[in-house]
């Protein structure tokens, strides 16, 4: 059963690690799984919250897909040599996507390389300090390696992860139960478009 | 400093707790905050996420604003004297919202009276047979009443709460930060027109 390690650092954003992992949960029945993973057995959100980790750091190396959450230190932990090395990643093995914050992670532990990345518009200039062309959308993948931006940016890297694993239908079944009444269609195309390789945007300026 | 109290139980969703709770708090620094309410210390959600409650059941009681949660024993919790005596309710001087099976809880607790709700997909058998009139719609309000359907409908639980403490501007500048990075106009729009009032709505079939 493919695993999918949510990395959630104290400081959290509960949007960012929540939404993917709820959405990508849906697809529990059908042998698609994801734990909220984390360095130390319990982490506190930005906001206080309490959340005790369902897998420790070492699931990383396991998991089939990683997803590198958002929150207030992710600057530290881009500059964290022990933490960095903790997440040990294998991209030729591995989906890894990242949301907002989460791409200067990626970016100091050198998986992005010189793809260009979405993040929220607070780590924007930190990210492009880095040498990393920020795009102007909310999400933007190269082969198994995706990043997305803006908190609700996350159900587009839920919806990646199950497109990739069990197959565009299953995505658009996801996205259609969670979507707010009555705005199914809508939201399901939305989610399908913003996944989709748009090299236009890409080339662009 | 208005409380809001985000009503958790065990086998919560997490979409439906955690998008209205961090989008409220994006609020903090303007006096609007919110908090994790739960009837036990800790409460684990329907993918087995242990939380740890911010605020005790009794919370309830003070709290400006009451969001009801919703999960996978909602039917048990609007069956449950007990459990709906401890939410000590007073819509004349709270705001009061559901989302989706929520609004089982509030119906249970009378809270609802003959105002028609919003609800998920699942949910809306259960409140139908409860007399509840359940609109196609992903939001309804009246007065200091609300409901929500479709876990991502969350959002616009989130703005209808900011728009009545701190007003529509407050709301549309925390729409436009958690929005999918450059789809910020658009999502903004599309929650506004969710929370606003729409009489041909709920006079429809």
């Amino acid at each position: 059963m493919p695993q999918v390690a949510v990395v959630t650092f104290d400081g959290f954003n509960e949007l960012d690690s929540f939404i993917a992992s709820a959405i990508i949960n849906r697809c529990r029945k059908d042998g698609l799984e994801a734990f909220i993973t984390t360095p130390t057995p319990v982490v506190t959100s930005m906001n206080g919250v309490e959340v005790t980790g369902q897998r420790p750091m070492s699931f990383v190396a396991e998991a089939d897909v990683v997803l590198i959450g958002s929150g207030v230190q992710a600057r530290e932990i881009a500059a964290d040599d022990e933490m960095l090395a903790r997440l040990v990643l294998d991209p030729s093995r591995q989906l890894i996507g990242s949301q907002c914050s989460g791409a200067l992670v990626l970016a100091a532990h050198g998986t992005l390389g010189a793809m260009p990345a979405c993040t929220d518009i607070k780590t924007r200039p930190f990210l492009e300090a880095r040498g990393v062309k920020v795009l102007d959308v909310p999400f933007h993948a190269e082969g198994n390696i995706a990043t997305a931006g803006g908190c609700l940016a996350s159900q587009y890297l839920a919806a990646w992860t199950i497109t990739k694993i069990l197959g565009e239908d299953a995505a658009r079944a996801v996205i259609d139960y969670v979507a707010p009444y009555g705005e199914n269609e809508e939201t399901v195309e939305r989610a399908m478009r913003a996944i989709s390789e748009t090299p236009a945007m890409v080339a662009g300026p």
